[in-house]
């Protein structure tokens, strides 16, 4: 076997890497059109950043990376949203930054749980948090952005769940409703979810194990439990994604997997047959309390992660086009004893914004004609002995297969000629007539 | 104190994230024009992928975050090239690339060392790796290419340190000349030092505890123990950065920290008063055994790792210039019960590509026009109820405080008209006469 990539982990290869750069490209400029800052937390945290009282999620509980170094807990980031508020806390942005603080974070994220299409152990996520101010409207540009994201890349099939889980009253109210529903079924349930009937009901209704039972069906629903204002806002951020055009479902079963969360929350799921189980795109919502757990101000914010690994998965499915990335502009050529000067030629090309490269070894003419044959490269400068000595080059444009030969001074005129231009140039240059 | 970073890591702030956009922005612009391709391997390898037999160097003996996750030892990556190799071998590159295979890679690290200025637990390199053919020609290449980011970011006070290390038979010569050299003093030197006398007395040249000792005085120089083939590879090199007007300094001290170099060995140092004993900016050299350790065929490599933090540092202390970021376009104000329509104002503005920002929460204008002033916004677009009845915003040129009243199918062209060119233009609109 050798060394291989650890269990949950992968490579992005240089054949793989143009897809990458083109969606990190993207978010760059949505974020930056939609006024959002990039923040960069590190790749671990003491423990408890992560491990909040309370919190009841299998992602805190069971699948993060933690580890001892001498007297520190440390955890790799499961997620990017402790990371950033914890940031915003540290540093008092909520006193220096302009209310609401936007954030955005691309980067990788680990979970120890057991691999599978589209669910590695390190993956990368994509997120923002706007932080500092309760507004509908908030809620509705955090996923405005996300959707304009994923209809950009190209993927259409896809769906807006949207969900409230009202204010603390309301969910207090529902908590107590859902217990009393539970009360007699309770002991029929899986393990975790006799542990959720007492911290948090509500992830009952996110429980893959139990969804068929009977308990599940009939069950009280939170829009009968919401308080006047949870409706109103609520009622905001739908009118908020309709004057966007950005269609919806409300799903009442959607309570999302984290304990932080209040009034909206939303997945954008995938309805294309290959996203199987793994269909969510992105999920997010609005948290309260994060930031006074940070030990910060009584603040609220709202947020969503994209994992982008599976962005990409159903972005082939779709067969969303990626532009293919650029090939050689110039291949330099050397045969038989011409010192450095392929260096030097190489080194014109690139300080002219030509990408470059150049046969470093001794072989023949055909052996290296090949390598620019593979390289796609525009234009090849061919240099031997009789060049050397006149300090000229042969520059051959591949397409139109003219050739020219030129001193060094000329060649970026020469290429700027073969290269930035539509080349049909009838000229005695390029026809050699 | 509340919740902090881990020790040796920090955040980087939206204030601060721009010289790093810039700085990466120019590596994927450099490697592009030298045809080296991004690889992205890993955060975590397991264990053996980075602590090898026979290697003596601190970082992998002393500074390595290592941690155990049910039965797999792992690590996180202290460094890039061991993961480049690993991968190049197990994804059989060298059978399907075209040969030298160019990478580059830009990322976090990780090493358990005590943090101070300049050197963090978490830190960022970025390098690159030739690998597979063996050639003077690529070694300066390699520099250049270092050489080249470093001067345009706009370093001045610096300098390249050259050596060889030489073949085999060459090093075989000097470890034996060495030992025989420090024979009588190998008891007076300090314990890593005495270890180093018997695995790699190269290393011992290396030493920042021993190096005031009446023994490193007088030392064996290697350029005296060279096979003529390492002779000429040397004088190779030389030629080709001559030729490149990359002026160099050749330093018989340098040998590097890591124990599979081979030949060319380089860095790049700062010579700026504020570099201190951190002075090394980049470093790297010429590697053999690499590949086949992992499994893969005899192949030589070269390649070099830039610190960015460090890079960032004295890009401070000489006061390079960074371009500031990009400032808001529009700000959205809205004043009193204006529902969706701030959204979709802002939503307008993104579609055509202007950067902008709204009023998210009910507050006076004069707060509002606070927002437009901390923010650099160049135009407001002013919606209160009677612009929401009659469908039309104010639109305000904040320079010149122009203002008119447009539709929303207006707004675009408006922006276009003040934004898109240097506004000295004397039309009725902008002058309002």
């Amino acid at each position: 076997m050798g060394y291989q990539t650890a269990r949950g982990t992968y490579d992005v290869l240089p054949s793989e890497v143009n897809r990458w750069h083109q969606v990190e490209d993207l978010i760059q400029t949505l974020c930056t059109l939609y006024d959002y800052k990039e923040i960069r937390t590190p790749i671990f945290e003491d423990t408890s950043v992560f491990k909040r009282e309370n919190d009841s999620s299998d992602m805190v509980n069971k699948e993060m990376y933690s580890f001892q170094i001498s007297s520190d807990s440390l955890t790799l980031r499961p997620e990017g949203t402790a990371g950033v508020v914890r940031s915003f806390v540290q540093h008092k942005l909520f006193g220096s930054m302009e209310m609401p603080a936007k954030f955005y974070y691309v980067g990788p994220m680990f979970r120890y749980e057991r691999p599978q299409k589209g669910r590695q152990r390190q993956f990368n996520q994509f997120g923002i948090e706007n932080i500092g101010i309760k507004s509908p409207m908030a809620d509705v540009e955090t996923i405005a952005l996300g959707y304009t994201l994923v209809k950009t890349i190209g993927l259409s099939s896809i769906k807006v769940l949207l969900n409230t889980l009202g204010d603390d009253e309301s969910r207090k109210a529902y908590r107590e409703a859902l217990r009393e529903h539970f009360k007699d079924h309770v002991d029929e349930l899986c393990g975790d979810c006799k542990r959720r009937y007492d911290q948090n009901p509500l992830r009952l209704l996110d429980c893959k194990v139990d969804k068929d039972h009977p308990s599940m069906k009939d069950v009280p629903q939170l829009k009968d439990y919401l308080t006047k204002e949870s409706k109103e806002y609520f009622e905001q951020v739908c009118a908020g994604l309709d004057a966007l055009e950005i269609p919806y479902e409300v799903d009442q079963r959607l309570v999302r997997g984290l304990d932080y969360y209040t009034h909206t929350v939303f997945e954008v799921v995938s309805t294309h047959e290959e996203a199987g189980s793994q269909s969510t795109i992105f999920a997010g919502g609005r948290y309260d309390g994060l930031v006074q757990y940070f030990g910060g101000p009584e603040m609220s914010g709202v947020g969503f992660a994209i994992g982008l690994e599976r962005l990409l998965l159903m972005a082939e499915a779709e067969n969303c086009e990626f532009e293919s990335e650029p090939s050689l502009d110039v291949y330099v050529m050397s045969l038989g004893e011409v010192g450095t000067m392929p260096l030097q030629v190489a080194s014109i090309c690139r300080a002219a914004g030509y990408i470059t490269d150049l046969n470093f070894i001794e072989r023949s003419m055909k052996s290296q004609f090949k390598s620019v044959d593979r390289k796609a490269a525009k234009v090849c400068i061919i240099i031997g002995e009789d060049e050397v000595k006149n300090k000229q080059v042969t520059l051959k444009h591949i397409a139109s297969q003219n050739q020219k030969i030129v001193s060094l001074d000329e060649i970026v005129d020469t290429l700027d000629h073969y290269l930035n231009e539509e080349h049909d140039c009838t000229c005695h240059e390029c026809t050699g007539e």
